[in-house]
């Protein structure tokens, strides 16, 4: 089993992520305390412990909000001591002690509004999913406070769930998955194997009725076909690759890349968004993937970065951290506005310009979703594995080797994510500072030092990303193989002194992107890409609209550096074509001449920033025309 | 009001409509008689005559689909008279008489399966719906044969409607409109005006509840959006304009023009077929007009086709006939196969080969649609007025001005479709022999020889139909002014001898479609038409597969004549482009090159009938490139 760094242990120092990481320190968290606090959700808790009057108010699944948002206090204090707000969390986690219920029971709603019908109807009330949150959220200040008092909640509650569920006295599962993934969470944390075999029990009990949306269809182990509701979908693939990385279930493995091929290959975004139909909030057939009415939930996408971490955990391959990229670049920053304190829960392709960021939702999944995931990506920049070698890993199709068996092989350095930043992990026993110099993602060029407390092996895995054709690696100036390993990464196993420096450069061109033909919403379209970032048209920047352009196929696009635009962007800029203005009101009339225009392209998170405006992901596409005579024009 | 010609005065010799007309007659209708009486649609009204046992059978509505085909096939003997299908029609009228209750209502469902609740259930169980049809068929069938006995049925049974509703006795309005509309047809035939008042009173009542599903959300007077199921909008605004025209009503007239106005501005395929929706059978938003989703029921272009005819008699301009074209050529001839047995109900723009004609359908409404449509063709190519100038007939949005008042000028004969014919129109009491020498819609040289019994002046007008440009006319070799007028028609007007010839040659190339920029589902694609014909690609002719394929803007296209192909076609052929085969199964991957490929287009209609393949209408364009040295290449 690859084995993360903790989050502690990296410290992200650029331009990119470390004001992000800050934002939703100072702007994202706050806003969304009071939020928690104006909605009534903080409340909630107060009247069950007796502490003010009123009534339950919001949604039944309200609870759920406040410990995530508690979870991403506990994961930012990690990073970033803070008393005052370490005071605040503690006056938090009181109430929810005491609105826990004398058997170990904490759920506001029921306890407020039918305490005689707990778990009466876990398909559709989030019970266990509420619990779920709580105990990730004790995990994460356990694990940054030291303090017990949350974690105390959480095994008292887990205790009485597993009671109440344990050796089959009552079976059911949760409608919203997120539970089995708590659980796994909890045992580690705590070393109680009982939580482990309540999450393998939870997921071992699905495919008990016709339910698709929740994923009960069908046993997880017969799974292959990516459906229903997609953040439930994300989290219950989490939770079986949890299982699965301990275990090695073979039935679990063989599910999860059965269903990592079905995503990836027919039902993901180009942004990493997942789940294209509002209706279900989820999945619908192969290649749909509409772009105006793309639902692709913030926390869909989310979900598919934990996912993929935990399925490159399991097999340390690079293409889960090519999707966990592009989703982290596009489809998850999108979901919250460069100041903090708007959000999107629908993060569509294209827009008329109707659709806009907002302060808060009566749903409120999604913005503590981001507040909880950002201060876990310097985490996820390294893992380490205690010994293995370019034959060791599995393939995702092939039945696990046991990695760690050979013991005499040299420890191995996953660098997944490239960001400025300091870091220490743990190697074969020596600590190893690593400090990254780059201006990624928009650059390609990467400088790690690497500063072994002491000489040691090992060998330091380089993570070539699938949208690059072309690397180089340097060693202290002596050029390497910079090929790529079967399993996506550059390997340099070597003796590392104290101050050795690799450098690696990325080739990082612009890039024309096509889907599938079976994507009917993109036929005739191409997508710009350029790094991990995908690019969109966007009204601001190209004369009021952008659904009425197109772009030659050989139509040069060259890379320009905006430091004041947007945070600071690379934008692509070219020469486009615009259909002609026609305001007649016929709805069939001549083709329209193509005019050309100046066309620029800024990355897809930063849209949505300069008032309302037109914008399109998938531009149409001009080809070359190869004519009667056979040469090309364009 | 303008005068329609009747049917048995006008004879189809054509290549094109003729043999339509035969295959209705010798296959199509008996083909459905056979359906009729497999599917116990007669062998109900036989029980419920007490002439067999058993009970109902199918669905609720089922006598429709045979009130229909008996209209159907009395139009049919009233062109071609056939003693046997004739006494055929008797037997089964005979049927339908013995089934009538002595009050005179007639609804076998009712009478056999809740016959104490009548007129319980408006909204759902279409019985006035039925009763529409009814009459509809005993009209026909009077007008062809002269019999009284199926009119008798209807004047019974449209009495005890009457009866029922009349005077406010019973306020409601059918959930499928049709009675209304029938009910002036059955006023206008028996000239018992109560019938007339009837249908009014059934106009004037909708608006009484908020579903929009049967256009009874608002007063007719009040609609500007055209809503709902699209069959049923289509048959009320038959209504409305039958009643417009005989009242010149404003607030209908109003109404009418502003919901043909959204109807054809934004929710009308190209192939004339609306409504986009399988969810509602209907009608959505603006500019909702997917391809491969597309219901475009075969009723819905039908009742186009019938609200347009209406419509030119209302307001005596060509552009309703220019939709009117629109569909019949497209939308409504796809619903049937050449052979006759085969029917569409619904017609989409784009398969992916898995869409066919079916023998028959539970829901049967579309193929005797087909049946009656078909002998009413000829009757819509002519129509005539007493008197009119330029200047008179109304523009669509101004208030009528009053046809008719001015004695004095010449009388009006519209020529609204070309074809191949024979018919006699009756011109300030003289009458006037037409023969239209053309191979329309293949050729757009029009030749028409004007026999009046005797020298006589009158209007000739001469449809210039939307998709032309370019017009010229000659008298017996003497080129005329061949403007098209503010109503679309060239006027001739002068004394017509014996023996006159009109050459009329419309311009007739292949013309590149693109629809309005907020049709989303054809941005960046054209549809071909030449004539009023709209072409596709099809599989059988193109490789095996078309939605790979694409269209250079200035590749040439040439039309080709193949007698032997799908009864007779011009096929379009020129050089396209298609993506080049790339079977990897990559989401998203590099844009693939394209390669010249031979691209076939054959008329829409003629599609589906050489097994199952992919099909297109509207095809992505390669627009010519304008390049940075300001050339344009292509």
């Amino acid at each position: 089993m690859l084995k993360p760094v903790p989050l502690t242990d990296v410290k992200l120092t650029d331009d990119f992520w470390a004001p992000r990481l800050e934002t939703n320190r100072t702007v994202t968290i706050p806003h969304a305390f009071k939020e928690c606090e104006d909605t009534g959700r903080i409340r909630n808790f107060e009247i069950a412990a007796g502490q003010a009057e009123g009534e339950f108010e919001g949604i039944y699944f309200n609870d759920s909000d406040v410990h995530k948002m508690i979870e991403a206090i506990a994961l930012d204090l990690a990073l970033h001591p803070d008393p005052a707000l370490d005071q605040r969390l503690d006056r938090l986690i009181a109430i929810l002690a005491a609105a826990q219920q004398p058997d170990g029971y904490l759920n506001s709603y029921y306890t407020l509004v039918e305490p005689e019908n707990r778990w009466t109807d876990l398909p559709v009330k989030h019970e266990l999913y509420i619990a779920g949150h709580l105990f990730e959220a004790a995990v994460a200040h356990y694990q940054a406070t030291g303090k017990r008092s949350l974690l105390g909640v959480a095994t008292r509650f887990a205790d009485y769930i597993d009671s109440v569920f344990g050796d089959d006295r009552l079976v059911g599962v949760c409608g919203h998955e997120e539970i089995e993934l708590a659980l796994v969470k909890l045992a580690e944390a705590t070393g109680e194997q009982r939580y482990f075999r309540l999450a393998q029990w939870f997921i071992d009990r699905r495919g008990s009725s016709d339910r698709e949306y929740c994923q009960d269809h069908l046993s997880v182990r017969e799974q292959s076909e990516v459906v229903g509701h997609a953040v439930r979908a994300m989290y219950l693939y989490c939770a079986m690759a949890d299982i699965a990385m301990r275990t090695r279930d073979e039935g679990l493995i063989g599910a999860l890349n059965r269903l990592w091929e079905d995503l990836t290959l027919r039902r993901m975004y180009v942004t990493g968004g997942v789940g294209p139909s509002a209706h279900n909030e989820g999945f619908t057939t192969a290649y749909d993937l509409p772009n105006d009415t793309a639902y692709a939930e913030t926390c869909a996408a989310i979900g598919l970065v934990l996912w993929s971490w935990r399925m490159f955990l399991l097999h340390g391959r690079s293409e889960y951290v090519d999707v966990l990229e592009r989703a982290l670049y596009n489809g998850v920053i999108s979901g919250v506005s460069l100041t903090g304190d708007r959000f999107f829960y629908v993060n569509p392709l294209a827009s008329r310009g109707q659709h806009h960021r907002q302060p808060w939702f009566g749903c409120a999944c999604c913005p503590p979703n981001i507040m909880r995931l950002f201060p876990q990506i310097g985490a996820m920049m390294y893992a380490t594995a205690v010994g293995g070698s370019r034959a060791a890993p599995t393939t995702s199709n092939d039945a696990p080797a046991v990695v760690g068996a050979e013991r005499a092989l040299p420890a191995v350095l996953y660098v997944n994510l490239y960001a400025a930043s300091e870091a220490t992990v743990q190697l074969s026993g020596t600590a190893v500072r690593l400090t990254q110099s780059t201006h990624y993602p928009w650059s390609g060029e990467v400088k790690i030092t690497v500063r072994p407390a002491s000489e040691v092996e090992f060998d330091l895995r380089l993570r070539i990303p699938d949208w690059c054709e072309t690397a180089s690696a340097k060693v202290d100036g002596e050029e390497l193989d910079a090929e790529r390993g079967e399993d996506g990464y550059v390997s340099l196993c070597r003796t590392w002194r104290p101050g050795d420096t690799v450098t690696l450069k990325l080739d990082i061109p612009i890039r024309r992107i096509a889907a599938h033909p079976q994507v009917a919403a993109d036929v005739g379209r191409v997508a710009l890409m350029r790094g991990p970032l995908v690019y969109c048209l966007e009204a601001a920047d190209n004369e009021g609209s952008v659904r009425d352009m197109a772009l030659p196929r050989k139509a040069d696009l060259k890379p320009e550096w905006h430091p004041d635009l947007l945070g600071g962007v690379i934008v692509l800029r070219g020469k486009g074509l615009r259909r002609a203005q026609d305001d007649r009101p016929d709805l069939y009339r001549p083709v329209p001449d193509d005019l050309k225009t100046d066309a620029t392209a800024i990355p897809y998170y930063a849209w949505d920033h300069r008032g309302p405006g037109e914008m399109v992901v998938w531009i149409p596409e001009i080809t070359a025309l190869a004519d009667d005579r056979g040469t090309e024009e364009g």
